[in-house]
């Protein structure tokens, strides 16, 4: 018997846990499961009889130590700033290790360590980060292989709800951490588009989108990620001309979303004084200049050639302009929009949700010809528990870990999926269960 | 003999050092001046028989810890993130502090063992923070002891360049720390206004400007300070409907300044990929949206209405069109933005700066009338180095370590001049050096 550890059993864990379930005969493993709730562990494995289910505190350094000594790979779905307890230990104890988050400055800084104690510690090998470098690396290598030169590459992922569950102006339901839905693209976008370096600053970051079209589909809005550039590296893709990353969502989103951001409702950075005392409308009222108008008339005004009809009935329908109290003390704006999402945008238990993500590249062929490569993947989600976003986050890690627990992969230290002994035989996996691009060349 | 440290001999420490010093004789004091510069120091102490020069690094725990229990009374004009080695240690050996910045959360702390240790620890008593609290509170007492009801407090600061040095269109040259011109603004503006809580976020903040008069001086711009709110409970009047804080800029800086925010130029979070190959037009290039036209064209287009003949001269003034090259390496785009500004807004040789304050306070008085007092101050430089600035950031420290070392003063512990005992005597001798206010009733 193998012993996997797995850390969290939230929201994107249902896949995961059911995968190495459903394997663990075959495989010989028993799977432990930890989390704060025991009620939620147990909803997940489900009394199968190799599971371990256990109140698993974190910060518990006895018990922690002791559950990953017992283990031979442990899968943390933690937040990512909570993983260097579980990464330190896995050097110590000898024990891999996989997360879907990106690897930290002190994640990077064990990659020796974590080689010399012959331990993988495999980062990024979710949905986003973590199909798209596998999936993105492939073509790349391909194109390369063939003696091409790529030119030009951008890359979309968005984390959706599914067409039949779309009953809202915004085409939005919450499917992973709201928090980090209010806060998207805080910063800079920074890419490099035919070679001229491009940053667009938060402030106009949803004002400048694209258009994205994928076949069967329809159309995206698409804004820029914070860091494109980096990315460049890490596909050992430093010198191409364009090279661009960037979000999802249906169209008319973001020139909606635009307004928050231009009020100031996104800033997490202070409290709103007296917060539960407010109802929405005098939250607005704080955010517009002086007038005499009433509250939508203000808003009109502020948003000016920025405001029409679809725009006007987003808002409209989250209830901004109804006496409804916000109810929360000591709440920062965020706080506050993420209160009233949360509740607007809840995936109802038969809701399903749905992953879109697009590789674009461009290149020329060995034999001087422009081509296009079209990468495009879609995944529904089955319902609020088995979603597309707890599917494309857990099955790379479950096949990962699978892959690593049969000595199939050679790598060790700190890695991501960017390397053939690992994007080959994962993409191949998850093809069987429908996570599988689809390729248009021309 | 009273012994006096002053730690710090920088561009504001002038008229600090030479009041110490003009009165040392009568008051008998021997003053010592440190600086990691030995050389700056002597040029400030210019070898007055009752000053020690001596170079020093606030690092080194010895050396400062010697010379503070050698001393009566410390002055720390050291950049506000560095007074905590120094008052820890005022606390160990007893001795009285005065600072020019804001009261930092461990500093608030030190206030119980100050206190047991018979100390002051002053801090917040230069221009803004400092003059400020001590004339606002004058006039705020005034009103209340006459049995008026305060209902608006408005208060308006600006370090600026005397008209008789404004030769550039900004209207504008740095008399203090450029960094902090740069970044100013940065976060969420909080204000109330008629019992209604204000916020503007950073992104609009240069576009929803107030104008200001003063009697004689003419129009300015003023844009509201990060945080208004706190200032009610210092000032004791947390009931208060209107209070709001701002900054001062010549007519028509803001709206120029205005661009920077919205291309993304005063943006301190990340690097410039290759800055020091960039030229400027290139840099604009980075930030404007792709198009065919001119770089001045598209920053025409990009602007919109918010560009005007004025707007674009102060752009053009800055040479931000020619073909310079940038020349920094791994600099911010606000770093860049600072080296640019540093060389055409020097203060030269014989420039005079210009501090502007204005408080306007609107009362009910006892018998039922609405008033209103507008108290001015304008305070002109001499040249370069005595500065407005160093005048009115030195004057106050220097004249209350005065009434400190004389025990006129009773308070101990972490204090800021809210008090009579404090700003009657500082604003009393403050007049005799020209810095007066002038007040207006109707």
């Amino acid at each position: 018997m193998k012993n996997i550890l797995v850390i969290g059993a939230g929201r994107s864990a249902s896949s995961l846990i059911k995968y190495l379930l459903d394997h663990s005969t075959e495989e010989k493993w028993q799977v432990t499961v930890a989390d704060v709730s025991l009620d939620l562990v147990k909803l997940k494995t489900k009394d199968h009889p190799n599971s371990r289910a256990i109140a698993f505190d974190i910060n518990n350094d006895q018990q922690r130590e002791e559950e990953i000594s017992y283990a031979d790979l442990v899968i943390s779905m933690l937040p990512a700033s909570m993983h260097m307890n579980v990464a330190n230990d896995c050097v110590k104890f000898k024990k891999h290790l996989a997360t879907a988050s990106y690897v930290s400055k002190e994640m990077a800084a064990l990659d020796k360590e974590a080689k010399e104690a012959g331990i993988i510690l495999m980062n990024e090998i979710g949905l986003d980060p973590g199909i798209d470098h596998a999936s993105a690396m492939k073509i790349i290598d391909e194109i390369h292989e063939a003696g091409g030169e790529l030119t030009s590459f951008k890359s979309y992922c968005g984390g959706l709800v599914s067409p039949e569950s779309n009953d809202n102006p915004w085409g939005y339901k919450f499917s992973w951490n709201p928090r980090n839905v209010i806060l998207a693209g805080q910063g800079t976008a920074q890419y490099i588009e035919k070679g001229q370096y491009k940053y667009i600053p938060y402030n106009r970051l949803f004002t400048q989108t694209d258009t994205i079209e994928i076949e069967g589909h329809g159309k995206f809005d698409a804004y820029a990620n914070r860091d494109s550039l980096s990315y460049r590296h890490f596909y050992d893709i430093d010198k191409i001309p364009t090279m661009l990353r960037g979000t999802l969502r249906m169209p008319g989103y973001c020139k909606a979303w635009n307004v928050f951001i231009k009020l100031g409702l996104t800033d997490d950075s202070y409290k709103i004084e007296a917060s539960e005392t407010l109802t929405y409308p005098q939250l607005l009222e704080a955010f517009l200049p002086e007038g005499k108008q009433s509250t939508k008339e203000k808003l009109v005004a502020f948003m000016g050639n920025e405001m029409d009809a679809e725009v006007m009935s987003k808002i409209e329908w989250l209830g901004l302009f109804e006496n409804t109290k916000i109810g929360i003390a000591d709440a920062s704006p965020a706080q506050i929009l993420q209160h009233l999402l949360e509740e607007k945008w809840k995936l109802q238990e038969h809701d399903k949700d749905m992953i879109v993500m697009q590789h674009q590249f461009k290149y020329i062929s060995a034999d001087k010809k422009d081509k296009t490569i079209l990468s495009s993947l879609v995944v529904k989600g089955e319902d609020q528990i088995y979603t597309a976003m707890a599917k494309t986050v857990g099955l790379p890690l479950a096949i990962t870990a699978k892959l690593i627990l049969q000595n199939k992969i050679d790598a060790r230290g700190v890695t991501i999926p960017t390397t053939k002994e690992i994007y080959l035989p994962l993409l191949r996996e998850l093809e069987s269960f429908g996570v599988k691009f689809e390729e248009k060349m021309f």
